[in-house]
């Protein structure tokens, strides 16, 4: 009668797996299980769970390796690269160690400080690499410690080039990378997953090409979790590799590494580097074209793609990994083309999540850094644990010092010059500032022919959702009510649906109506006004610099706005409303206007002046319609608002 | 431009009030807020809390007082009407100490555990009156201990009758109340809130009347928060005595007790026991009709509503207390003429909340003992916190011994005989057992002719919610799917929806269908094949009596079936179906079949070895129709899984 699909679990309760939601054990009293929801397998899992996880359900996956790049402007725009190559669905990223780049450093730039990012503030499953050659036991049980404390959970033990002429064994020291896969499994026991070199060709040092095998085999057996290789120019040479290091007795997964061939010069740079040999047949079509770009891009694709067609098609092949040289278009072709790109429009929860192992718990966060989840995260970062998200008055970090804005990954992706295309070389009043909310709004080129996309509050273009709301948005804001945040209502769509949807199938997503502003203590007089009328069911925050707060919410308890039902769980409310954290809030909202705005001008000038004013006498109101099956009212309140204000001055 | 109605606060996130969710700080991490949604200030109020606030809104309100019963009997009764009464919505009720019955024992028709069980098992905020005189130091210590570790919060301090021939003052004795009030704020502090006796006449034992009233005055400085007073016949008595109180400067509530008078021998005793003389008025009535008690009992309640009357017409009166001599009838019917008795069918949670301080976080309970709500009670009381409800493995307590069973207050209402006349004296195989399932379901008489008004699982007749299914139940029934528990789904109806509404007003309720029945192994068999065919939309455990458990509940994650959305609060999920917990409560769901069923008939009797061998054989199956938007599928299960066995014995 048991079906095999079933669980089957036997009589005592206390027999009950612990697999299944051990996450919870970590956070959970004693006598109760975790109360975060287990919606997504995935943030819960380790690498190499993940990868066995893919393998055994025959799905093909890819990974994108990465340098650190030199300057902090660069750094910027690596990481919109990671948000963007990230939206194809790779099983991880890698970031190479750079150790002439100070990498183990807090430098914007270092291998550290870039895989930190990755994993905390773009998502991403994130291997750092890390060399030991020329360097002290503990430097290095430095860095993995270090690393381990950022959240980073995988390490590529490399042995790295030898600095100096003559390069010597030292006695006791990190001469080979099975140096330091050996330590980091005596010092960190099994926290980190292991990755090591693979040369489907042999190391160029090496003895031979067995013994080279001999010395991956020892990488291996002292506690390598998988091999990445070298790359290479010919499916056959990673196939005879592959068979030959499972008939020594490796058994751990074995990753091509891909390299499409994006340009001469860099083609010929990473031969020299690798001292790999390309062959004949790659020469003789590339020479006669070295100077047309596009003609060997187009040829690298071709035959990146082939080969990796000819390796998925061997059927030992699971997983590929591509040397991107911090370049988005060759790779991304490839992907696309043997259809592993996967941008899933569907999303765990409604925010973008992390891949902090102390965050995988985290399942509430406040609505009002919808649009800067990074800030939201760096905010928190010191956090150490994430109860159900709600801020409690010890948690509220104090909002930092204004060099808090100049951390790499906060700071707007455009440069000044833009910006004030943007947003206006000068403004003439209050009025020019409601333009460039509105030219936001509606992506109208504003008067000068530039197109707003970007404001301080959104480093990007509207999100497809609030879209919904934009012939209202774009009403309100031509008359002074700055939006910066809204959601529409939503009454249990498919978690599914393409805009609104995430979380698990077969669920029902909600939403309360949202809406959140700027605006003159002229409009907040009369909205105050409005509101009585809508007491119980719109709930208010509105505060001003200086933090005079009006509310009307019961005991500052968070308001729940956004939820989902999902079958087989219990209720996942990832987006709260919250009275004590809208006040950390409101000082980073109303910084922006100075720091990312007004700064733009001179001192003391009157485009300056206007940002200047508004930041020091408007008010940051948020509303929401708590009655989400019917239609939003949110609406109906602005237009009350500016009625009453009408009335009033025709009196 | 700020509104008295609305809340301000000042700039600093620190400077956030803690009155409105002080509750959540002593169970909340250091940062981070309690996770229970403050639902209901009225269960994080003290009594003379919710006192002020009735008073400060104008509310007028009533309490009830019972004495401890003889029998075991006498108290399953008492209980009931504990909760009969409690639906008329009694501020508090209190209990009184009865010296001689061992009032602070562990036996059932205590003083303690009466109280006891009013407060967790019946929801009620409760007074235990306790007396000091001819009692030690340690033994009074002693009894507020316990009555603090059963959750008990208020104690009414008396002096008691004092036995013996000549009682004499003891040095550092307990000699008057007011010694017990300064001992129960020296050794508890402020943690109970202490009422004291107020004689309206005068103590019949106190040197005069001013006496008496600096007696009075005494026990309030020592600490106690408010009075109840003996009873009186004029309601000027009463008023009199307010003035002279607070002349003398008691300013704390005091709250007339009103005696309506029931029956001639009643009136006799009370007036005896409490010296008290009655008024020639009342005697010339009632002499004449001394033998028609319902005639008397007539009287009594016109003379208590025109008093009580009288009373609240004052403007000083706020609260009426009720001396109901354990019955019913007559305070009621004062109640309903007064217009204080309100049945609000409004419930703040979908089950019935205890009244334990501890348990005032409590805000989830598994769905299985949605009708045994003082099992989950019991079997949960040893519980430190409730942390959202989940049951953790740790936290299953094992299924106690028989004698669970025995326990009063999970005891039948019912005598055996009636039982007997209920389930049948003597039954004829399963289908027997069906058609007693089929009569409780549809109220028909069973074939005996009498109606089936309880079952094992369920001590009173169908849920008003419940009888939304009723067709469907009792079709299902007949066919042996033996329905012990079910709920429909319901999609976003208002939170006052009399029948199926919970919470505060303005919110909106959800369920999912629950469907929950014992049935044969060979239906079973049939139901998971069909269930095949509805994988992601219905959960379901199934499991026997030894334990074997079948489920595609992923990963044994408890499942919300019952949820809330409210204005300006989190999301509140008060019921699931837990995994863990079904386990638990497989074990009592069997059981129950043997302890109330079998064992109404002989050892190896026919009757007795049906039950017997359905509680061998049969499954305990749930199953919860996830897709709530939809129509309930949960029927269309059931009838494929009819239509397959056909269909199988056609062949």
């Amino acid at each position: 009668m048991v079906n095999e699909t079933q669980h089957t679990c036997s009589a005592s309760s206390s027999s009950r797996s612990d697999g299944g939601s051990s996450s919870g054990s970590e956070s959970s009293k004693d006598n109760s299980r975790c109360s975060t929801p287990v919606l997504d397998a995935d943030r819960h899992e380790r690498l190499r769970e993940k990868m066995r996880r893919r393998q055994d359900a025959g799905d093909k996956w890819f990974s994108l390796e990465f340098f650190p790049p030199r300057t902090a402007n660069a750094a910027v725009n690596l990481i919109s690269r990671f948000d963007r190559m990230g939206a194809g669905g790779p099983l991880f990223i890698d970031v190479t160690w750079h150790p002439a780049g100070d990498p183990g450093s807090d430098k914007e730039t270092s291998s550290m400080i870039i895989a930190n990012t990755a994993v905390n503030y773009c998502g991403l499953e994130t291997i750092l690499h890390m060399t030991c050659c020329n360097q002290t036991k503990d430097d290095i049980t430095g860095h993995l410690q270090k690393a381990k404390r950022l959240g980073l959970k995988n390490i590529m033990a490399l042995r790295g080039d030898p600095s100096g002429e003559e390069w010597e064994e030292e006695v006791d020291g990190f001469n080979y990378a099975v140096d330091l896969v050996k330590h980091i499994r005596n010092e960190f026991d099994d926290y980190f997953d292991i990755c090591v070199a693979g040369y489907p060709k042999g190391h160029p040092e090496a003895e031979s090409y067995e013994a080279d095998l001999r010395h991956l085999k020892e990488k291996v057996f002292a506690g390598a979790d998988f091999i990445i290789t070298q790359l290479f120019f010919r499916p056959e040479t990673f196939l005879k590799f592959m068979k030959d290091c499972q008939a020594i007795g490796i058994t751990c997964p074995i990753i091509p590494g891909i390299f499409p061939i994006q340009g001469y010069h860099s083609l010929r740079q990473l031969v020299k580097l690798s001292k790999l040999e390309v062959p004949q047949e790659i020469k003789d079509v590339i020479e006669p074209i070295k100077d047309n770009d596009a003609a060997i891009r187009n040829y690298g694709v071709e035959l990146a793609v082939s080969m990796c067609r000819e390796l998925l098609d061997s059927g030992v092949v699971h997983g590929l990994h591509f040397y991107t040289l911090n370049r988005e278009v060759a790779t991304t072709e490839v992907l696309k083309r043997l259809g592993l790109w996967k941008e899933d429009p569907r999303r765990p929860l409604p925010w973008a999540v992390s891949a902090h192992p102390k965050r995988r718990v985290e399942d509430v966060r406040p609505i009002f850094w919808a649009s800067r989840p990074k800030s939201y995260i760096y905010r928190t970062q010191e956090w150490d644990d994430f109860p159900n998200g709600r801020w409690g008055n010890s948690s509220s970090p104090a909002f930092g010092e204004l060099k808090d804005y100049y951390l790499f990954y906060l700071k707007s992706k455009s440069p000044r010059e833009e910006l004030l295309k943007m947003w206006g070389e000068e403004l003439t009043g209050e009025e020019s500032v409601f333009e460039v909310f509105t030219c936001y709004i509606t992506g109208e080129p504003n008067r000068n022919g530039y197109k707003v996309t970007c404001m301080p509050w959104n480093d990007d273009p509207l999100a497809t959702e609030t879209n919904l709301l934009k012939d209202q948005l774009e009403k309100v804001n031509r008359r002074g009510i700055l939006t910066i945040n809204s959601q529409p209502n939503i009454n249990g769509k498919p978690s599914t649906d393409p805009i609104v949807g995430w979380g698990p199938s077969g669920g029902y997503v909600f939403q309360k109506a949202y809406l959140e502003f700027f605006t003159s203590s002229e409009i907040v007089t009369a909205l105050l006004k409005v509101l009585k009328k809508y007491e119980l069911r719109v709930n208010y925050h509105i505060v001003n610099v200086k933090g005079q707060n009006i509310t009307n919410a019961p005991d500052l308890q968070p308001n729940a706005v956004t939820w989902g039902i999902f079958p087989g769980r219990e209720i996942i409310q990832p987006t709260v409303v919250d009275p004590v954290s809208f006040l950390s809030w409101k000082d980073e909202a109303f910084a922006l206007w100075i720091e990312q705005w007004a700064k733009l001008y001179e001192e003391e000038s009157p485009s300056r002046m206007i940002i200047q004013y508004i930041h020091d006498n408007y008010y940051l109101v948020n509303l929401v319609d708590n009655d989400f099956p019917l239609e939003n009212c949110l609406w109906q309140v602005v237009e009350d608002t500016f009625e009453l204000l009408n009335s009033a001055t025709q009196q």
